[in-house]
């Protein structure tokens, strides 16, 4: 069985965590489907979904640890393409990956206690973002 | 066809990282699936799966590289909220990500010869592990 | 219903980035499955899979942070297993990692305008390289 629902999600610009879980175990639940893989993936190149404990110290944490790292900068090969400034979000989103498969048991994705599934915006302005949820099994 | 098993592992704390290659291939076999995808998937937000050649030296890098560019320190926003001192465990992990997808080809994962899944225990401490392995395809 | 393919692709060495999309869309419309998961692997524990926007800026930016984070150096632990001078190229490879679940829909991968789905060659050298298409649904 395979059931396909999307999630519209309106962010407010870079480093913006979302918590998606409930909207996430809401279309699990309603899909009828008990037990297999739930699969979450953003369309788009300037945003990531993964997992974590979503308080409030990491959702300042996990932005400010890849603006670290892959930092803003004008000096980018992307700034060639577009002049935007946002070669760090593609950079960033690239390495965290817009996809994340979880599995489902007894109709709802199966998570830790303090683990929550979120959306994080890269790019440098708020964006309207549409997300995927395909789940299989049965 | 969809089918799901559940593995323990016992951590020995930070940097521990196991192979589980094993005990997911004991799992595809016996599922009887021949064609499909296996998910591994570990619950909390602490621990890490993920492929890689697992001999001793990089046994020794992956988490020595973890801790240099994502240390452990009193700083992150984290430590607020829990005072444990794991804010890095939190952010390595959800960096590698929680879940990794392979290919079941002819009963067996597909894997090159050269190639375990691993466990990572990002974790400041020993901790037990629940992995979910689920399997759909046919 | 499940169907699986595989890709072959020659790399032209470290840091080789290649757009595979195509051939994964022309894959999926074959298998006529029109909703599902289609997941991307490549075998071997030295090249990894992703998705980006694929203009030349983005390709140079890419491998160029990872060899900036993740550098070329003898000092790896794995240098004592092999002394073939990659050990950063295992370690950019597990961190990318090899797998990607995209959504299918009507027939096609689901991905933004200006998204891809890449292979890069982490290794030193070219490599022949093999990658196995699983799309799951109905």
């Amino acid at each position: 069985m395979t059931v396909q629902k999307s999630i519209a999600a309106e962010t407010s610009g870079h480093g913006d965590m979302q918590d998606i879980t409930g909207q996430i175990a809401e279309l699990v639940s309603a899909s009828g489907i008990r037990t297999g893989i739930a699969n979450v993936f953003v369309v788009g190149s300037t945003a990531a979904v993964g997992a974590i404990e979503l308080e409030p110290g990491l959702a300042h944490d996990l932005p400010a640890l890849f603006d670290r790292l892959v930092p803003p900068s004008r000096s980018y090969g992307h700034e060639q393409a577009w002049h935007d400034g946002n070669g760090h979000s593609h950079l960033q989103a690239t390495w965290l990956g817009p996809s994340l498969s979880v599995p489902v048991h007894n109709g709802a994705p199966v998570l830790g206690t303090w683990q929550q599934i979120f959306l994080l915006e890269c790019d440098v302005r708020p964006r309207r973002r549409n997300l995927i949820v395909t789940v299989v099994g049965e």
